[in-house]
C-alpha cells in the first residue's frame, strides 16, 4: 500500500483517537480530516473540534454531524423489521452503527479528496470488519488505516508517553485503565473486556450504566402505547415523533423501569467468543412491540419466512456486511412484509421486563368470527379440517405403510 | 369410513371428555378403551377410573398412566436442544404433549386390538392436527374420531342436555360455561378463548392461575444453577435430578417468582389466528439456560446453523409433524451439535425475569487468551485481520468497481 | 355453500370441459360464461367459442383471450429469474400457469357478476389446488366448483353416456380413453397416468410429442446467443424478442435437438408420488443461460442466497401459492438481484443438452486480473490470504484444542 | 511462527510440488517427509518415490497410500447422499479430496514427529483454504507452509532456473508452460487458467482429456443399472463393487458417452471469480441415479429440507469446512434421511447425457393404488382435497378481506 497522503479519521474527541490523530500525522506524515459523529452516545461534540484543531487540523477539515435521524431512519428501523437478533439475544446495537460512519467517513473522504479512512478498532474485533468491508464496497479503491493493528502502542504505559511525547492532553480519570471499554449509541451502550473477561463471574454492578437496576426500578408498573406504520414505530402514547426522538422516549421509558440489560457470551466474526454486557432499553421495548403488531398484521406464511431469514440476516449485520448484495436482497424481503404492519400495540414495564399485553390494528388479520369458541355463522366450517388432516397425513402414512411392510 | 367397533379414547375424566365416551358408546355402539394420562398437568387421575367405570367402561379398558418422565425425557427435552420457540415467543408447551397423547393411544389400541382412537380437540385448533398426524404416522389405517367435528352438540346447552339425558356426572362448577379454556401439562399451562378472544383487550387477572404475578413476586432475586450434560438439564443447584423432577423443580421457582407469562397472538395451522396466555415457568428458566450453556460451549458455526434450522423445526413440532421424517432429520442435526453443551448456567429469577448472569465448563470454547485487551502471548496475530477482511471484502470491492464503471 | 347462480368456467373446448359446462348448467340451473386461453398451448380457439355457443352459453358469455405475452412476462419470466426447478428437476410448466388462469376467471367473474368460478382438475392432483388457492387469495367470498369431486361420472363409460345424453359433440379420437394425460402451454408439455403410471417403466417413445427424440436430433451442433437484461431474456442471436416470441424461438431450438425432455416421479402437494414426463425446451435452453449469464454478473454472496431460497420459492409454486405473501416476498429478494443480470450467453444445442460455452457482459464482475495464473499487477495480495485463512480457521482450532483438552 | 523442524509435504512428484520439496529444504533447512496419494488421478506413483529419493527424502519418510477407497466411501459418497451441486452446477470433484490430503497430511506429521505440513496450492484459489482449514481443524497447532504464498519465484522463468540450479530434473514437456492447469482424481478432472481465463471464449477441444465429446461418442445408447443401499450406490448391472470399483466403472461408461462435462465460471471463496472446465463423467451419472432412487423412496418432506439444506452443505464443502460442526449437523440430518434410499434405477446415457427413464425399489413410496386415473377402491378420498383446499386458503382469503376492507 502507497503511503496515504489525506487521512479521514472517525475522531471520537477523546484520549484513544488523539493518540491515533497524531500518530497518523508522526507515522505517515499526512493530513489528518476528522469525523465526529452525535450518535445519541450522550456526549458533547464541540469539544471534539477543539481538540481536533488543538492538534493541528485546519479547521476546514473538521467534520461534525448529528446523524441520529439518519441512524435511526435508514440502519436501525429496516434492522428492526426484521426483529432481528443475534444469536438468540443480542440485538446488535453497536454492529448496527458501524456501516453508518463508514458511509460519512467514505463521504467525507470524496468531499475533501482524501485517499484514505483510519478507525480506532482493535485487530481482534468485530468492527474492524464493519468498518473497512463498509468502506470497501462504498469505494473500492478507497485505503484503511487500522493503527491498532500497526503501531507499536501495545501497552497503556506506552500510548500515555506517546501522548505525552506529543502534548496530547490527558483527562485525569484517563491516567488509569478503565475496568472495561464501552461503546454507545442511540440505540444501546455494550461494555466488554477486563472485568467482564471472565464469564463464570457475574458482571460488577457498576458496568451498568444507561439503566436502573431491575430492582431499583419502580414498584408500579407503566404501560406505553406504540404506534406503528408499515413496520416503523411512528408514534408513543399518541404522540407522533421523529425516529431519533422515538428511540429516544423509548429509552427513557426503558432505562427507568430497567429494561434491556443483557449479559452474553457472543461468537465473533473474527473467531473468538467474547462476553458482553449490554444496554438497549428502547430497543428491546421496539422489538417487543414490532413482534406484537406483526402478530395480528402479517401472515402466518410471511411471518415464518421472516423468522427463517432472520437469523442470516442478523449474521450479516453482526458480520459487517450491511452493503452486500446478500443483505439489500433480504431487507428488500422484509419491507415487502411490512405493507401492512401499521397499528398500536401497549406494553407494559416492570422491573427489567417489555412485555406485550395487548395490540390493535385496522390492518389486523384476526377474526374473531373465525376463532370464536362460539357459534361463528359459518366463517369455518370444522368439517374441512377432516380432509385437511388426511391429505396432510397421507404421505406419513404411505411412510408408516412401507415400514410396515419392509418389518414383514 | 366403516364404523368402528373399538375405540382408545383419550380421556381426562372431565365433562366434555365423558360426554364423549357416551357418545361414542351410543353413536357407534362400539367398546370404549379409556386412556387417561399423568403429563404433570396437576390432577388426581383415579377420579377418572372411577368415572370411566360409572360410565360402563370394563376395568380392562381402562389405561392409566404417568407419562412424565417420558414426556420430558423424550419430547421436552428434545425439542428444548433447538430452543425452539413458535413465532418467537411461544415454547410449545401444548404442541409437545400432543404426539406423546398419540402414541399412547395407538399403543393402547394395539394391544386391545381396537381398530380407532378419539380425542376431545375442536375442529378449529392446532390439537387435532397435531392428534391425528402423529396417529397416522404411527398406524395408518388407524380410524380418527374427533367428536368435535361431527356431532350435533353445538352449544353448551345441548351438551348438558346430553350429559343429564345419559346421566353424566356434572360437577357443580361445570354448570356454568368456563370464561377460557385452559390446558396444562408439566411443561405449560395454556389459555385460550372466551374473555380473551379480543387481543386489544388486556388479559383479565384470573386467568394466569399457574404462576404468580411478577408484582407479586419476592422483592429478592433467587439464584439457581442448573447443570447440563450433552444438551439436557440433569441438575439443580448441584443436585442431579430426573428429567421430570427436573422440570418440576424449575416449574416451582419460576412460579414463586412469576417467570414465563406470556400473552400472544399465533398463527394456527388451520389458517386463523389466536390469541393464547401460557404459562411456561420452568420452561422459560430451561430455554435461557440452555441457550446460556451453548454460548460457551457451541461452535458458533453449529449455533448459527441451530438458529436458521430451529424456526422451521418448531414449526414442524406446532403444526404437528413430530412423527415426520423431516423432524427426524433435524433432530439428528440437532443432537449432532449436542455431544459438548455441558456445564453449569446461573439463572437469576427476579420480577418475572430469568437472565443468565454467569456460565462454565469444562467443554468451554470461550478462551480468554484470545480475548484478552491484554497481552495475549501471541494467541492471536492481529495482522491476520487485515488479510481476513481484504479477502471478505474483494468481491464487494468488485461490485464496487463495478458500478462505479457503469456509472462511466 | 349455496348454490351459484353465474359460474366462470376454464374452457378448453375439449370434450371433458364441455362436458363440465353441461353438468354446471343442468345440475346448478346456473348460467355458465367460459373463459378460454391462449397459453401457447398450440390449439385453436375459435373452435371453443362454436362449441360454447353450441352448449348454449350466450355470446357475450363467451371469453377468449390470447395470455401468452402476459403469461411470459409475468410469471415465466419472474420465475426464471429464481432459476426455480422443483425437486432438483421440474420446471414448473404446469404450476405456472395455473395462477394466470385463475386471475382471468376471477376478473371475468367480476366483469360479468358471476358468483362463482369452475376448473376442470380432479381431486388427486396439484392443479386443483392452484387454481383454488389463486382464486381465493384474490377473490376471498368466490364459490369454487370442481366437478370431478363432486360429480358422479366417474368413469369413461358414465362421461361418455352423459355427453351423449346432453348432445355434447365426441370426436372420433376421444372414444376410447387417451393412453394418457397431457397439458399444454407455452412453456412446457406434460404427460402422466395410464401408461405411464409404472415408474419403472420406461415410458413409451409415443409420448413426447412436442420435441424431437435426441437420437434423432441433427448430427451438428447449432449455437444460439440468448441476450439478457435485468435478469429476462429479451434477444435470441441478437434479435429483439417480446417475452412470448423469446420463447417460441427458444421452443422451435429446442423442439429440434431434443432439448428439455425430463421423466421423473414427483411429490404431490396432495401426499402421493406421481409419475410425469414433462418437455421444456425453449425453457431448459432459458435455464441454462440464466444461470450462466449469472455466473459471471451475480455477486457469490447473492448468488448462494439465491440458490439456498430457490427451493422453497419453486415449492411455493408448485403448491399453488403465486398469490401469497411469501412467495411475494421471495419475489422481491430475487428481483432485487438482478439489476445487473444483462449481457450475453452463448448455448451450445446437440443431442438433448443445452449447454453453456461462452458469456460476456458490461456488467460482468469476472477479473481477468485478479484470477491470471499471470502476474497481477498487483490486484490481489497472496499474503492476504494467510489471514484469511488463520481467522477462519481460529474457531476450528479451538475447537480442536477442547477436543484434545478433554481427551487428556 | 518458529521455522518448522519437519514437514510433511503433499508431494505429486511432478516438477512444481519437487521445486516446492527442495525449497523447503533449503528455505527452512528442514527434513521433509513426502506424502503422495492415489486419488484415482491415473499416474502411476512409484515415480514419485524414485524422484523424492533424488531430492533427498529419506526411505522412511516416504508415504505413498492408495486412499481410493477411502476416498469414495468417506468423502464422494456422503457429498452424493446430499446431491451437493456448488452454485447450481459443480459437483465440487477437486474440494472433496482436500481435506482427504490433510487428513493424511496430519497423521503422518503425528506419526513421523513433524511439526509442519506444505501443499502445493497458490495464494488466489480455494484449495489453500481446504487443505488448511483442513489441516488446523485436525491438529490446532499444526505449523501450515504454503510456497506459493511466501516464496519469490513467481515467474515460470524463475521457477525453472531454481530448478535447474538445484538439479531438479525437469520433463522436456514441462519446459514450456502449460496452457491451462490441470487436477484430477476419481470423481473428476478439472481445468483452468491460461487459455481458459477468457469466459467469453469457447474452452479449445483439447482441453477435455477424460471424456470423449459427446459428437464422438456412441450413436447408440446404452442403458445401465445402478443399484443403491441406504444411500450409497452398491451394484453396476447387477455386479456388486466397492466404492471405489464402483465409481471407476461408472466414470468408464460416462466417459465412453461424454457425460459429464462442465464450463462455468464460479464464485471462489477468496472473492473473485473464476472459469473452470470440468469432467465428472461418473458422478454424473450417479447424481442422475441417486436423485432417481430418492424420488420413489424418499418422502416429500425430508426431501424437500434436503434440497433446501443441499446449497449451504455444498457451500460448506467448497469453501473447505468439510471437518466443521456445521457440515457434519447437515451430514446427520441428511444421512438421517438415507435409511431406505435403496433400489434401482436404470439411466440412459447417449451422446453427452445421463437420464433417469426407469427406476424401482421394494422400499419405494409410489402408491399406483393412489395415484391411478382409474379407480381407486377408496385409497383416497377426493373429498378430502377440498376441506384441504379450504383451510390452506383460510390465511390467504383473510387477508384478501383485509385489502377489500381497507380499499373501502
Amino acid at each position: 500500500m502507497n503511503k496515504p497522503k489525506k487521512v479521514v479519521l472517525a475522531y471520537s474527541g477523546g484520549l484513544d483517537t488523539s493518540i491515533i490523530l497524531k500518530w497518523l500525522q508522526t507515522e505517515y506524515g499526512c493530513e489528518v480530516v476528522t469525523f465526529t459523529a452525535d450518535l445519541g452516545q450522550g456526549e458533547e461534540l464541540e469539544p471534539a473540534r477543539a481538540k481536533a484543531e488543538l492538534l493541528g487540523v485546519k479547521p476546514q477539515n473538521i467534520f461534525i454531524r448529528d446523524v441520529r435521524e439518519e441512524f435511526v431512519r435508514d440502519f436501525v428501523f429496516p434492522m428492526f423489521r426484521a426483529n432481528a437478533v443475534y444469536e438468540g439475544l443480542y440485538l446488535l446495537g453497536t454492529a448496527i452503527a458501524r456501516p453508518l460512519i463508514s458511509k460519512h467517513l467514505v463521504e467525507i473522504a470524496r468531499e475533501t479528496g482524501a485517499d484514505a479512512v483510519a478507525h480506532g478498532a482493535t485487530g481482534k474485533g468485530n468492527d474492524q470488519v464493519r468498518f473497512e468491508l463498509s468502506a470497501y464496497a462504498l469505494e473500492p479503491d478507497i485505503k484503511v488505516i487500522a493503527p491498532w493493528r500497526e503501531w507499536d502502542l501495545t501497552s497503556r504505559t506506552r500510548l500515555l508517553e506517546f501522548a505525552e511525547a506529543n502534548q496530547i492532553p490527558i483527562a485525569k480519570d484517563k491516567r488509569g485503565e478503565a475496568p472495561f471499554s464501552v461503546d454507545a449509541n442511540l440505540l444501546h451502550t455494550s461494555s466488554e473486556g477486563k472485568v467482564l473477561e471472565d464469564p463464570s463471574q457475574e458482571a460488577p454492578d457498576y458496568v451498568c450504566q444507561r439503566t436502573v437496576a431491575p430492582e431499583d426500578a419502580p414498584d408500579t408498573p407503566e404501560m406505553v402505547e406504540i404506534g406503528f406504520e408499515r413496520g416503523d414505530a411512528v408514534a408513543v402514547n399518541g404522540e407522533r415523533l421523529s425516529p431519533a426522538m422515538l428511540l429516544t422516549k423509548l429509552n427513557e421509558l426503558g432505562a427507568k423501569h430497567g429494561v434491556g440489560r443483557l449479559d452474553l457470551v457472543e461468537g465473533r466474526y473474527v473467531g473468538m467468543k467474547s462476553r458482553g454486557v449490554y444496554e438497549t432499553p428502547g430497543g428491546t421495548i421496539l422489538l417487543a412491540a414490532h413482534r406484537g403488531i406483526e402478530s395480528i398484521t402479517l401472515d402466518r406464511g410471511a411471518a415464518h419466512l421472516k423468522d427463517e431469514l432472520m437469523p442470516r440476516y442478523a449474521e450479516l449485520i453482526y458480520f459487517g456486511y450491511w452493503f452486500s448484495p446478500e443483505r439489500e436482497m433480504l431487507q428488500a424481503a422484509i419491507d415487502r412484509s411490512q405493507e401492512h404492519v401499521s397499528g398500536t400495540v401497549r406494553v407494559k414495564l416492570y422491573k427489567g421486563a417489555a412485555s406485550v399485553v395487548a395490540r390493535w390494528s385496522d390492518h389486523s388479520l384476526y377474526s374473531e368470527a373465525h376463532v370464536t369458541f362460539e357459534e361463528d355463522a359459518g366463517a369455518y366450517d370444522q368439517q374441512d379440517a377432516a380432509g385437511f388432516i388426511k391429505l396432510n397425513a397421507l404421505r406419513l402414512r404411505l411412510l408408516a405403510n412401507r415400514d410396515r411392510r419392509l418389518r414383514g
